[in-house]
């Protein structure tokens, strides 16, 4: 079971100044793409966001140190799936070095203006022969039609690749793999941003990055859980201006987050958290996270029971004042709690929406202010249960 | 499926100077006793801790009403199952005391004397015709044998009644009712502690409950999700003197908070969180508490699997700092991670542990101090997913 939310395009455009690829190094056992690359062809804008998790894959210690000595300046992104290099101690990050150098020789780039990312089980040692033996070829392969082939090499658990596209103005292209934190020891949530736009003075890389993900990346959950190897780096080389880049570029990560929720391990559902009458946007977003994460909600979303008890409660244990006899909380078009009250003749209304919609709204109005947030989740079904809990016997 | 820790007792004693009683009044449907009474011979020393949801039942500030009004004096608790009333406004409010206030009269003590306290679902009136109606037949009933009655009345979800009693050189019994806020729109987190002790010069009751509740009730959880009905109440008579009342208090309840967890809805294991080499013991508790919530390791526990990983990475995310590298993971008796590295050839004996036993054991050590903290809950299985999906369909 899983949500798409719209066909695997066959193919997905790349901004001007940029390459992509992706082959079959021998990670993955099934023959799959597991190697991944984008190139810019000069040195471009990057920032990148980290787990907060105390436990850090190899890579995160690594593109710390790349971005800081490079001043922010990236030409090549190595991935790799298949292998977290986490937990792998010092010869992890030695391994992780030694992969961007022997890419960084190849592009004629100073080192540090190469990063790597690795997904996939944790503990076991990054097999960097198979990595560097096949360098050469991900860069033969790099090409302006490469997109589809990177997205389809970071996947994990994915059931389907996440490329999107967005052109106006500016053109920026984004990649995920998500989703649920989850296999096999967990997996990671890995997200790209690469646009042909240019931040506005007086905002860096790394700012833009930080107000995108804010309301994207950072607002998207499946089970609550972060791996100690989510990654999202923004590319952003600069050949165009608009004064709308962030804007442009949210929608499109907002777009990326929904696909990773969509195709959460066991969904059948997408769920869109509305919070409304927040007094600020963070406390609207720690309300929408604290309903997305509430086991009770997700597993009624599974059982399309339209539960303003449960959600409202959620709600309640967010750590965020409100009077919750002046709350309002609806389940698609239903208004099924308003005035202190429940209101048990909407409910029908409200199990149709769970029952025959794929992407369902659940909402609560705080009546404390005027600030909004949307959160994204899935249901939780006993197939989620299942995956985790069998998937080493 | 459930873990029952011990036999369920024909009978458990009460402290000197209470009585308990437990009957049908016609809320649950099945003829099993929903009304339960608590009654002291004369009024005692009380505290109470209630839910910090922002949605909170009428009785929560009918309880917090009378205890402030009669200076933290208790004659009387009356409890019903099968009706929460919560999410029922001021008539809610005014039902409560209604309830009380026909309790009163018959006890002869004044109102603010009796607390009432309601689990059940939520979002419909409380039947006080129903409750008044069997006042009488409730104070009749009320006897130094009337622990399992009580104990019975107040269940909902639960599979077993939960009563323990301590005795030395103080008598203390307990109650509990859980287990998950799951049940019908969420279930409620009730207990009682009753004991002839009296809390030490300089420690008020309230106090005496807090110190109690932190390293017991506070370190259990099933799902991560907080009732608007919880409350813990300790009613201490103070007719016997012990230094150390408030460790015997503490042991009994956390006998109760394993109970809970043991019983959790579809739960096959008990599961104890050790944290140990903590900085202190709130840091061991937010570690604990962030694992013992994690669907990763709940899930990985109800399928038999010793992943270090998860444990390590709930950790990692909970806000307190350490390194990962000189910290130690063990599943029962076999250490897993530790030195950086996984243990691959230990984990068949951590295999057996989670398959063989019933009360499994996760610790890690956190090697930033000497404080450590244990936190109780049970394993994730699919029965908890059809139990809360399926319960109005």
């Amino acid at each position: 079971m899983t949500v798409q939310l719209e066909p695997t395009p066959d193919h997905v455009p790349l901004p001007a100044g940029f390459r992509a690829a992706g082959l079959h190094c021998g990670l993955k056992k099934n023959g799959a793409l597991d190697l991944g690359l984008l190139l810019a062809d000069e040195p471009v804008g990057a920032g990148a966001i980290y787990t907060q998790n105390q436990l850090v894959g190899a890579h995160v210690t690594v593109c710390r140190d790349h971005l800081a000595r490079s001043g922010g300046l990236v030409r090549a992104v190595l991935v790799n799936a298949r292998n977290a290099n986490c937990a792998t101690g010092e010869q992890g990050i030695a391994d992780a070095r030694h992969c961007c150098a022997q890419l960084a020789a190849r592009v004629r780039c100073p080192v540090e203006q190469v990063l790597m990312l690795s997904t996939g089980p944790i503990g076991a040692p990054l097999p960097t022969e198979r990595i560097v033996g096949h360098l050469d070829a991900l860069l033969e392969h790099a090409s302006i039609d490469g997109a589809m082939d990177f997205a389809r090499a970071i996947m994990t658990t994915d059931t389907y690749p996440k490329a999107l596209h967005a052109s106006g103005m500016t053109r920026t292209t984004g990649f995920a793999k998500g989703s649920g934190m989850i296999h096999p020891n967990m997996a990671t949530m890995l997200g790209f941003l690469l646009t042909d736009g240019a931040a506005t003075p007086g905002q860096s890389v790394p700012q833009l990055l930080r107000a995108v993900a804010d309301r994207s990346f950072h607002r998207v959950t499946v089970d609550g859980d972060t791996s100690p190897n989510d990654t999202l780096v923004l590319l952003a080389s600069g050949r165009t201006r608009s004064a709308d880049l962030e804007a442009t570029v949210t929608r499109l990560a907002q777009r990326l987050a929904r696909t990773i929720a969509a195709d959460g391990e066991g969904a059948t559902r997408l769920v869109t958290i509305e919070v409304r009458g927040a007094r600020d946007e963070h406390e609207a977003t720690l309300v929408g996270r604290t309903i997305a994460t509430s086991p009770l909600v997700k597993t009624a979303v599974a059982g399309r029971d339209p539960n303003w008890g449960r959600i409202l409660s959620a709600a309640g244990r967010a750590g965020v004042a409100f009077p919750a006899e002046r709350a309002r909380v609806w389940v698609g078009p239903a208004d099924v709690y308003s005035g202190g009250k429940p209101h048990p003749q909407n409910e029908p209304a409200a199990h149709r929406h769970l029952t025959d919609d794929t992407l369902v709204t659940l909402g609560v109005d705080l009546a404390v202010g005027t600030a909004s947030a949307d959160v994204w989740t899935c249901d939780f079904t006993k197939d989620y249960v299942q995956i985790n809990a069998d998937y080493r016997s």
